[in-house]
């Protein structure tokens, strides 16, 4: 067979190429521009409309009631789900993920803008829209400086971890509203202390009965209503989606008992009227602050990290059940302009979301082009009904952030962790741990730092071996595994790591060490075959090996140095001074080497 | 020839061994107890005598300077230089390191210490004692955990950029006591606000010119000093050290001139007299409050790390030019047990000095025995001199600071950085424009998280290759570089690098391009001879990509996973639900998938 044409196979590019070249790639992912139109509705409109529907379904109370958990008005939740959505189809790459108000995220974005708003003088309202355009740059800023490989500093563990203590201390921080109780806090010492400080620490009634109702009924429609949906006869992907209604079921049942009983829920607070008039109404981005944009730059950047890495999860995990690839600069553009037009139109920081993109997913949306329509029809369901979503009790919408944030609860990482590594397993349920009682900083900072820590650990001590000769080859091997000969006075060593600040250090010891206990030894040649770096502290510590060798009487040769690295190092002329010789091949130093002494010896 | 014992080529364990087999390595190193006193006697007892003598001339000036520069009276540098001196030498490895005060030690006790005794209302001399009994701590800890991995942190940048600011900014702050101008501060910053907002920014008249004339006088010292000797006739090595004696001779000269000319120097800052009865006349430990100790014990770390790091630099540096290992484990035990007797005898952390080190190198000393007699030569000189040298101004202490940390600047390091890497030169850059403008701890964060983020750059994007089969053998080589024959419906990748959180994303979703670019492909065969580890987030990134191909109908497949990763892969169950198999080698995958197939295809 003749040669087929092969991607190249040189690391980085192909990547590159296929970040930009995606929509070639992918056609359903495309844009349907004009010319375009007729094949999308012909190929995806119906399943993109019914999605669409679905998902809007889903939103309206998700959307209230992260905005109420980001310390907001209930219609910057809804603005929030308008144009970012739309943005997010342009520029985006999943076709499934549904970009909005998270559960994390709007915690966060609380605990930013509550006291810069405070120290500024300003609105929380304004805060968050600095703060979505902040975390927009931030974006944009990762894109130009390709600052995307930051991304890696949430290791699985410190995700899992993260992700899990967010959870239950989102829920804990719903049971005041749910109770009716004023407690206050975004964690768990915080909640406990605010509790013992509160003065009437008894809960309201009638709150308590509309939450705890709520959340009962969430959770039994959670158990059984896909089992009940079933018996009934319906599909199976029918009464999943129906089942996952059940959020917009309670609103309405809430509504309507509300609007029965004004009385029974007397003191119970509600939502209050959404407006998207009032929505629209927002303070203009150019009345905030510089210190305002200043004392919110840190928190983007943070916020930016969990936001661009939860999003970029959930979108692969969903690509990878229908074998779609996610193309992680285009999330980073997407997200950018998702977050820009939501400080630009008066909303909060958004990003994909778990539950909602599961929805989108098995609803069926076919292209991005679904979250246009989602953002259409929430934009008419909310102009259609702002009016009645005024009596939703706040209870309610607290219920529904508990079960929703607790079905991100998920215990098979921690399984799988504690089979795979003590160390690993400790680490997210260190991070989890930080994140209930000490917060969300403190928690991602100390696992970042620990993730770190195990990596440096992982690179400190790379292996390494004496070799020598397979009699009658040019193969070097390891003397402890091999029947090889060694030539005396001559100490060969292959390293299998590249010579880096953390490991330099100590691999020079350890080679100083070796040669200390060999009397007669008069040349160590370092076989580099496996190093495909050398950082400035690997050049230190090999002069420095150099250094300490000469004065024993040994000189210190390199071997199979690697093509870029040997160009460098020529060209830089920073081992010029080297005692030793550098030879192309482990056979030619074995050769110049073996002429200065007395032949080989026999080993093994 | 027989073969002959070949000390364990098992990365780790010859390095621990040796730690704890030192002496029997290094007879020069052990410690002369009662029946080795004749022997040592014999060998080292001279030169160690000799070495001592020099050193003491040095230590008295720098011990009463260094003291000042930590905010502290002037004996309690001397303390500092006694009993520590003596701990070390019973404790650490290094034949020549010279254990006490040192420059950029000293600075950043005075930093830790001034706020914190504030805070707690006790004495700064009490929070110095403090301080270093808690360096000691860190050092056991350090010991115990195995965390002196953590010196690594450190890189070759790093450290000479904070040794080039930490001494820019030393020599700065000593203008002030210079001059007898009243601005402090301990960056360059603060320098510039101290004098802006001082009242009477004039220098006082005699205290520039005391100390400006020892300014002078030292540099002229330095400068032309050693020719001068030379050209009297003197031995090259005594004319050098007789110039390294210029502080005690510009001391002796500063003292006779105070006491002929009382007048001429009034109002000019003196030392004050150096009493060792004072010295121990100090506030025991347990008056200290617990908050102090708790207030102390961060700036403890940070003290530790770099009293190792640096210590460990000058031991290394001078032991390569002996020939002589330092063991990094046994120098932490030294400095421990340095810092425990200097807290437990009021005085201040100590460590491994530069200049001191160098003198007690140049002049001899055979032994860790001859700082046991600089010890009691200090002594005895403050016993008898104590009182003369109260007379002492304190510009001229400033002087000799100055000069001494001016001679740590070396521009060396930063050429060959710009010729090695840019970015690490432009780290080395940045962490000492930081020290100088923005303080020590600043510098050093900064620095070590850029050394982290080039780490993790490094590690981020492994090599990894395509491999085919070298036609009638079971070699598998890059099919870019060799002709090889490759399998339809199989593709190959060899990755040279452990599969870690740093790249294990970005590996998944480069594979999953690989996979999406070639229409017909069956299996993904993963060949791990150069993975030595997966960690947590590795495994996850294998699920997904396994998932994602098998979305595709490809199935993905592991060979030569090595050794213990396999048994642990196999233990653990984490990898049962691989879609494809696990083989043993390249050539076995090969075989069972081309039966599968339709047989090779030529390639080149």
């Amino acid at each position: 067979m003749s040669p087929q044409p092969r991607p190249g196979a040189d690391a980085g590019a192909p990547e590159r190429a296929a970040a930009f070249a995606a929509p070639a790639i992918e056609p359903a992912a495309r844009l349907p521009w004009a010319a375009r139109w007729r094949d999308y509705r012909r190929a995806a409109l119906g399943d993109d409309l019914v999605a669409a529907m679905i998902v809007t379904i889903l939103l309206v109370p998700q959307s209230l009631a992260y905005a109420l958990l980001a310390g907001l008005p209930p219609v910057v939740g809804v603005m929030a789900s308008l144009l970012p959505i739309v943005a997010y189809a342009a520029f985006g790459s999943s076709t499934t993920l549904a970009v909005g108000p998270v559960a994390v995220l709007s915690m966060m974005t609380a605990q930013a803008i509550v006291p810069a708003a405070q120290a500024h003088g300003v609105g929380v309202h304004l805060a968050a829209m600095v703060l979505a355009v902040e975390i927009a740059g931030v974006f944009v800023l990762a894109l130009l400086l390709r600052l995307d490989v930051f991304a890696a500093l949430l290791s699985a563990p410190v995700l899992h971890g993260f992700v899990t203590g967010a959870s239950l201390v989102i829920a804990l921080g719903q049971l005041p509203a749910l109770l009716g109780v004023s407690a206050r806090g975004s964690t768990l010492t915080e909640l406990l202390e605010s509790l013992a400080q509160a003065p009437g620490m008894a809960p309201h009634a009638a709150t308590a009965v509309v939450g705890v109702g709520a959340l009962t009924l969430l959770w039994l429609i959670r158990r059984y209503g896909l089992r009940l949906l079933r018996g009934l006869g319906l599909p199976a992907r029918a009464a999943q989606l129906l089942a996952r209604m059940a959020p917009m079921f309670v609103v309405v049942l809430a509504i309507a008992a509300v609007t029965a009983l004004p009385q029974a829920v007397q003191g119970v607070a509600l939502a209050g009227r959404v407006s998207l008039g009032e929505g629209l109404a927002f303070t203009p981005l150019w009345e905030a602050p510089a210190g305002l944009w200043l004392a919110l730059a840190g928190p983007a950047a943070l916020l930016g990290l969990v936001a661009y890495v939860e999003s970029l999860a959930v979108a692969e995990a969903l690509g990878a059940r229908r074998g779609e690839r996610v193309l992680p600069r285009r999330e980073l553009m997407g997200l950018a302009a998702a977050n820009a037009a939501a400080g630009l139109s008066g909303a909060m920081p958004v990003t994909g979301g778990f539950a909602r993109s599961i929805v989108n997913f098995d609803a069926g949306a076919r292209t991005r082009v679904a979250g246009v329509w989602t953002a259409l029809f929430l934009g008419v369901t909310i102009l259609l009904l702002g009016e009645l979503l005024g009596a939703l009790p706040k209870a309610v919408l607290a219920a529904t952030i508990v079960v929703a944030v607790l079905s991100l609860v998920d215990l098979q990482p921690f399984r799988e962790a504690w089979r795979w590594s003590r160390a690993e397993f400790g680490l997210m349920v260190l991070v989890t741990a930080l994140t209930v009682l000490a917060g969300v900083k403190a928690a991602l900072l100390v696992g970042v730092l620990a993730s770190m820590a195990l990596l440096m650990q992982r690179t400190a001590r790379p292996h390494w071996a004496e070799v020598g000769r397979l009699p009658g080859t040019e193969v070097f091997r390891n003397v402890r595994r091999f029947a090889v000969e060694t030539l005396p006075q001559v100490l060969a060593v292959r390293v299998d790591e590249s010579l880096l600040f953390t490991n330099s250090r100590w691999l020079a010891e350890t080679l100083e060490n070796q040669a200390a206990a060999r009397p007669g030894l008069k040349h160590l040649v370092l076989m580099m075959s496996g190093v495909n770096d050398i950082d400035f502290s690997g050049l230190d510590s090999l002069h420095q090996l150099d250094r300490t060798l000469g004065a024993r009487g040994v000189r210190l040769h390199l071997s199979e140095v690697k093509g870029p690295l040997r160009d460098r190092l020529a060209a830089s002329g920073v081992l010029d001074d080297l005692s030793g010789r550098v030879f192309t091949t482990q056979g030619d130093a074995w050769e110049a080497l073996a002429r200065l002494g007395s032949g080989a010896s026999a080993s093994g």
